[in-house]
């Protein structure tokens, strides 16, 4: 088989076990997901936020009836760059049993030309710098590792407000 | 005066070329931005777009009634981490005349308490390679620089489409 079998389109609801299931197997992902059955509800809330939001868009990679590729593309308004639109991809991920076949970069190029389409004039990202196969994936694709990503994780008090 | 006489608060139309002037006061700035009066209607349109959206925050800090700091704080729905919540910072500015006086931090804090009061899990946030400062400056805040922020330029066609 072929990346040419594989189908792209938006995700469904029922695609989200098979979503989270790539989300949770790796070394980072283990440690944040829970994959299980049913899957806990905040799962379901999160894909009805995003799917009701015009700008995120859950995209699959499907082949044989199969879910086997996901990433997050997001649209960002922004005052910078004379008021221009921004594409981010957040949560990209292949099937293991199917890496290496081409399937992860179609699935980016896909979607790098819904940005285009949609008048992004950016396409951003953000990769763990232990994940050094991806950073060689994603300059194969033409991006540039021009910045550097920082993080800080809020503590939650126990009682969320707003 | 100290960080003290500051005032934060959501952005309002008017404070746009404020805002426009401080994102093209920089280097990498004013090479992207068009600062000028009337600004183009492209800034005024942008701002419409995020000022609507309940998941964008335009900051800015206001002294004496002059604005002189800004940032665009947004919320990103997510499956991953099981469907948290994140916030992202973007457009970080201080006006030139009032920078290391604490008023960017301040901005930060109040912002990133913001994002914690929303519910977000995570604050991120990309800065240039070459803004050693500002790495710094964020490192203060309690940021870490674990990711590699990538970006891939789009053309777009004359005509845009969708």
């Amino acid at each position: 088989m072929t990346s040419q079998d594989v189908l792209f389109r938006l995700a469904r609801r029922g695609d989200l076990p098979s979503m989270v299931r790539m989300l949770a197997d790796d070394d980072l992902g283990s440690q944040r997901e829970q994959y299980e059955n049913p899957l806990p509800e905040s799962y379901y809330s999160a894909f009805e936020q995003i799917n009701n939001d015009p700008n995120h868009q859950l995209i699959v990679a499907e082949r044989n009836g199969e879910v086997i590729g996901t990433l997050h593309l997001m649209f960002l308004p922004s005052i910078s760059f004379q008021g221009g639109l921004r594409a981010q991809i957040e949560s990209v991920r292949v099937d293991k049993r199917f890496q290496s076949q081409g399937i992860g970069g179609e699935m980016m190029k896909w979607s790098m030309e819904r940005a285009r389409q949609r008048g992004a004039h950016v396409v951003q990202l953000t990769t763990h710098k232990t994940r050094l196969d991806a950073h060689r994936f994603y300059e194969r694709l033409g991006f540039k590792g021009t910045h550097l990503g920082m993080k800080l994780e809020l503590r939650q008090s126990t009682e969320k407000s707003l």
